[in-house]
């Protein structure tokens, strides 16, 4: 036993949630300080749009600001109706899933309702398999609820507060940063305290049922990471095709063939292009890290289940996870109080560090945390399941196992950092082979990408090996909890990037002057590097959230060695490695159709409508946020059907083993392809915006917009798009939910799976 | 016992050898009837260079014929040249590799010089580890020097051919693949003779010491897959950074900026761009496909000696690998005649299927082949090794190995076909992208690339499986070698590609009409699709003989189990399948780099050279060709050492599980790395010759030459330059490389490796 009572763990995880939703709220009453005119459709605009005292610039800024509050309105709108239209898709395959786990798991036992001899703890008596199949099934069902709403939510905070920042950009970039930054606090902490809140409820609440039957009240809650996943995947991949084909079109047509600037009014595109960065970066990628978080949390329950923790009943010990993200709420907030109270933006320059110093502060504090954890809620010895050994473990051990997650995790986002940020020489060579056009330009900056993956491969080769022998496959789900638990500053400074690409968008739309601009760019350029930092992190946690889920999965199945040189298993392997590709392909194909027929539509706006280039006639918006839609919901189907059939088939005809193989070889494939699609895709982003800025003699010589430098630069950034916003993060979740939909299945599998070859 | 005796089968592979080795000089004495000028520097030209009774084009046929001579002469003498400085860097490595593995290898019993027992075949006595030593590494020279014989056979076979293709081209389209084609199955089958013969004296040479110790006899002789697949890693990389520098750079230049034709002879890194196409895609190609061949043969007879063959010292049955390949030069003989004397190409349209038609012809009749030798060789019932255990395996089980490995290369081969020719919509599709630029052309292609990897990995997956079922790793080791039994056919398509691209050049540069210019370049783009199939054999063929390798790797280290799920193992995986893309981050990079530096000396040509873009003063060609020398001979070291040195770091300091781990990582991944650059560049070549031709309404509509879709792909196919030429390529030899290396050094890494995991 640890010195933490169990009454007193009931009580400070719920705390711990509702304190960083209080958080979440105080910052959200900070950002709703700056006053942007309410959008009244029947009345008009308000008269006073911002405080006059507050005003830095001149009197023209009454119509900017309801011109910002009418675009910040179509933003809202659009995002909102496509995340409707996308949730009553996503409505039908919850339920269709739903009723597939549950007939699925329920037919283990042939439905039976009688009780069984538990797995694990060996001479006591379990729930029914058919109860395991039922609360699978609503653990799954709550995972997927709680995914939407933190996706909608980002959305909504993101939406609420681009126009806000815009409009602070006129007091400095300072106080816009600051903005930003709150906003993405909101999400943050919103979305961290959501997921912890939710899944302490349900544990407890299951609990009433199982009672002493741990094995499969843990059994049951890792649906909530499926659901949880799931979501995420469609999340990701249709918000990325729809954010992707609008940036892409409006860029090709807008930028290249028009000459007019990017997110230009003109452009009928640009609505559904702003629409795609909330619909996309913020409400799919909530829904992935909390796909992360929930699934981390679960793996380590169900291993810590069947260990010692489980079968004694120590309920503090059991809840370790929990209590590690409990005071990683705490710690995000020291953390975030830093930026937003501590110093102050004065220049452009500082806003990447302030950020990168987010991450260090997180990552010192929460080591700390980690270990007054580590000593107050475990024993200072137990046990725990090793592959049907038992393996001794202390609590010190665990800590390290956390702790090396953690800063893994940190070296992930420093060392993305260095390869797209623009402040750094990786990112300027790039820049700089644009002197010799575009495909120089893609052959460094598939260069750099590949590169990038070597020191993340390590630091996640070594968290692995460490949290591996020191606690085996906990150590490993613990290890990717470590790097999760600063999740809420993880989530904010990545939230933070979208929306400054959209005030940026914005201050273009409301014609706002070029100094603000500027402004927005810049806090937009360190956008693109912490949004890369966030999908370092969403990647790395994913490998080692798929690991620690792949080990569940191979105890549950019962298999006793996934050796490579069986043919069964390797054949899964090279397959498994394979899907990434067949994903990407699919996911790039789409984004690449709908950006042809976007690009289409924008031709045919710019040649019928009369007066549109010269800005006397409005584009038809809403033509281009119907396009995104409709091809997004249409394309996410295939990509969404690869992932979650996969596992179902391979397990259900080729059986356990093969599937052990796919998982594996897909985990170690995918993690290659998602971290140098999306640093690849950084870099040329940031190539361009270091040509654009033109802040050094360098990048002067290669400038100025409209150069012929800069026109490579612009193919690079747009080739990027689709690699860093669809295919890239959206393969950090095949990853994990083809490894979580495989622990859920496994009993079925294990018992009647492989039909292929019991025919052969 | 098989039917064939042990007399019959040592008269018979000799016998197949300089059958295949005639014919091959047969094919030389055809192509040397067309007569080009020799070109004498003291006396200037002959006056009479192609029989005048040829001709078709008109009298100015003098002129352009001494210019191809003088052209052909420039191109051999820089391709030679270039050999030269290679081999003597590739002679210091072979000398210091040659000494690494005899200490490594002697260590292993501590340079003892007593017979000990023998490993498998218990109760005997074998010889000395260092005898083994010794044979090692004088096997290793023996593959190496054979590896650089065939390398530079094939580039002195290609120079020769290019200009005679070039010059019966007037004589119609024709006549010309007759030429390029003849050429190519002088590579092919010298290579294949060359290689089955250089293997069986060696064997029957080692056998004068080894007696009847054939354990260790084959154990050494695996150091001849050692010494031929590092000379092919060598000549691969350097020889892609060669030839891509040189392409990338002139077309940077020439196409883009002076927008002059592609070969130009103004262009000052044309020579370098036609010798590079000789000393990369001709000499690269053919020491990697030798390579490949005697690695499986090596990793075969590996197996086979620890089997009953090599207990009863059954010398007919463990020649069955061989005796197989002696088939195969038969099969090909025949299939060759096919398109050389039994069909005539008319039409440029008939080009690609007479190409396709070789591959099923050869395959077809290798499936007879392979039931003779089967059930002539081999006895009906016979027991392999497989892991620990025996196996009983019957002759019919093998014959499906062998077949299945060799209708998977077909299936490879078609669907490599269907994703980089221009006769099938993925291409067309490719090329429809480039109406919105380059950007969309790039994300086209990248997707059409991870696409194609699917069928080409079930294909693969399922030979592995089949062959793995039936006759364990022997299976796997015979079905690479299955796919390979045809390599004089596949060789002879492979290398019809470069000699058909140089023909085109120098048309071009000998400024010959604009119609032959059309027929050298419909060769070429057929060359394009044939280059991509073998790349594809290569690439299947490399995954089968890795897993072989691997197989025979486990078993020679003492490995029980490569379990995924042991931290040592799972590390290893992840960080092999990390390797390939820090290979091909440094490839390209390399290529790029090279390349920029040859667009800067080319640009300073054409500012610094008064009169060459008016065609009045000649460029100077060899400084572009000491650029390309120097760039590839310095660049090739770093990849090189990665992939030579990877094994020796990870078997010494971590260990033979840590190793077999990154094996098994580095083949999973790598081949779907290098699959996916292949056809990616590919298809982008292709579809920029489609809109180039303007064959259909479709490529009309996106063409002509210099339009804005036309320069889409031409950045296009830049980009897939080092991705097809350079990296992919290469990638094949490292996952194999690693593999027989791996082998090579197993008593030594099982005996001393893994000092790290000892300390820690």
């Amino acid at each position: 036993m640890g010195a933490l009572s169990e009454n007193l763990t009931q009580f400070l995880i719920p705390i711990a949630a509702l304190v960083g939703i209080g958080f979440a709220l105080l910052q959200w009453f900070l950002v709703s300080k700056v006053k942007v005119s309410s959008y009244d459709q029947s009345n008009g605009y308000k008269a006073k749009l911002i405080e006059a005292d507050e005003e830095e610039e001149g009197v023209d800024n009454l119509e900017v600001s309801i011109k910002c509050a009418e675009i910040q309105h179509a933003i809202s709108v659009g995002a909102t109706s496509f995340l409707y239209t996308e949730y009553k898709y996503l409505g039908i395959f919850m339920g269709v899933f739903a009723v597939i786990i549950f007939l699925f798991l329920g037919s283990v036992k042939g439905f039976s309702t009688e009780s069984e001899p538990c797995t694990y703890n060996q001479g006591n008596t379990c729930k029914p398999a058919l109860a395991n199949a039922a609360f699978s099934t609503i653990a799954f069902l709550l995972g997927a609820l709680t995914s939407v709403l933190s996706g909608f939510l980002g959305m909504k905070i993101a939406t609420y507060a681009n126009a806000r920042t815009t409009l602070e950009a006129r007091r400095g970039v300072g106080k816009a940063f600051i903005i930003a930054f709150r906003s993405g606090a909101v999400m943050g902490f919103l979305l961290a305290a959501n997921g912890l809140l939710v899944l302490y409820i349900s544990i407890n609440l299951f609990k009433l049922y199982y009672g002493d039957d741990w094995e499969g009240l843990f059994e049951s809650i890792t649906g909530y990471g499926l659901g949880g996943s799931s979501m995420a995947l469609f999340g990701r991949v249709g918000g990325g095709i729809y954010t992707k084909a609008a940036d892409v079109g409006a860029d090709l047509v807008g930028k290249v063939e028009r000459n007019i600037p990017e997110d230009d009014p003109r452009n009928p595109a640009v609505i559904a292009d702003n629409v795609g960065d909330n619909v996309g970066d913020i409400a799919g990628m909530g829904s992935d890290l909390f796909g992360s978080y929930a699934e981390s949390t679960c793996a380590a329950l169900f291993v810590a289940s069947i260990s010692s923790f489980g079968i004694n009943h120590d309920f503090t010990s059991m809840s370790y996870p929990l209590i590690i993200s409990s005071m990683g709420i705490v710690v995000c907030l020291i953390t975030t109080i830093f930026a937003t109270d501590m110093f102050e933006i004065k220049k452009v320059s500082e806003i990447e560090p302030s950020l990168k110093r987010q991450l260090l502060i997180s990552t010192v504090l929460m080591t700390a945390g980690i270990a007054i954890v580590s000593f107050l809620a475990l024993p200072s010895e137990f046990t725990l399941f090793d592959f049907g050994t038992e393996k001794l473990v202390k609590n010190w051990h665990l800590f390290f196992c956390v702790a090396i997650g953690l800063w893994a995790g940190l070296v992930i986002g420093y060392i993305t950092e260095y390869y797209t940020s623009n402040a750094y020489s990786p990112v300027q060579d790039v820049a700089d082979s644009c002197r010799t056009g575009a495909a120089t330009n893609v052959i460094f900056g598939l260069a750099l990408g590949y590169k990038s993956v070597i020191i993340p491969i390590f630091a996640i080769a070594t968290s692995i090996y460490v949290s591996f022998r020191l606690a085996a496959m906990y150590g490993i789900a613990m290890a990717a909890l470590g790097m999760l638990s600063t999740i809420a500053t993880g989530l904010a400074i990545d939230a933070y990037g979208p929306i400054s690409d959209n005030a940026g968008g914005i201050a273009e739309m409301a014609g706002m002057s070029h100094s603000i601009r500027e402004r927005t760019d810049a806090l937009d350029a360190a956008g693109n590097t912490t949004a890369a930092i966030g999908k370092g992190f969403a990647i790395g946690s994913a490998a080692l959230v798929s690991l620690a889920l792949f080990g569940a999965y191979v105890s549950r199945a019962g298999i006793e060695s996934v050796d490579v040189l069986t043919p069964k298993v390797f054949i899964g392997l090279i397959v498994g490695a394979m899907l990434p590709y067949w994903f990407s392909a699919m996911t790039m194909k789409s984004v690449g159709s709908a950006a042809l027929k976007m690009v289409e539509e924008v031709r045919r706006q710019f040649n019928s409508i009369p007066g549109l280039m010269e800005g006397t006639a409005k584009p038809d918006y809403a033509n281009c946020v119907k396009i995104s839609t409709d091809a997004s919901l249409r394309e996410m189907i295939p990509p969404g059907a690869l992932v979650m059939l996969t596992p179902l088939i391979v397990g259900t005809f080729f059986g356990v083993e093969t599937l052990a193989g796919v998982l594996a070889g897909s985990l170690v494939s995918g993690v290659q392809v998602a971290i140098s699609a999306s640093n690849t895709g950084g870099a040329w982003d940031n190539a361009k915006k270091y040509i654009e800025a033109g802040g050094s003699e360098h990048a002067k010589s290669l400038g100025p917009k409209g150069s012929d430098c800069h026109k490579a630069a612009v193919i690079g950034d747009t080739i990027g798009d689709p690699l860093k916003d669809t295919s890239g993060p959206s393969l950090n979740i095949l990853i994990k939910l083809m490894a979580v939909e495989s622990l859920v299945f496994a009993p079925f599998f294990a018992a009647h799976g492989g039909l292929l070859f019991k025919v052969l």
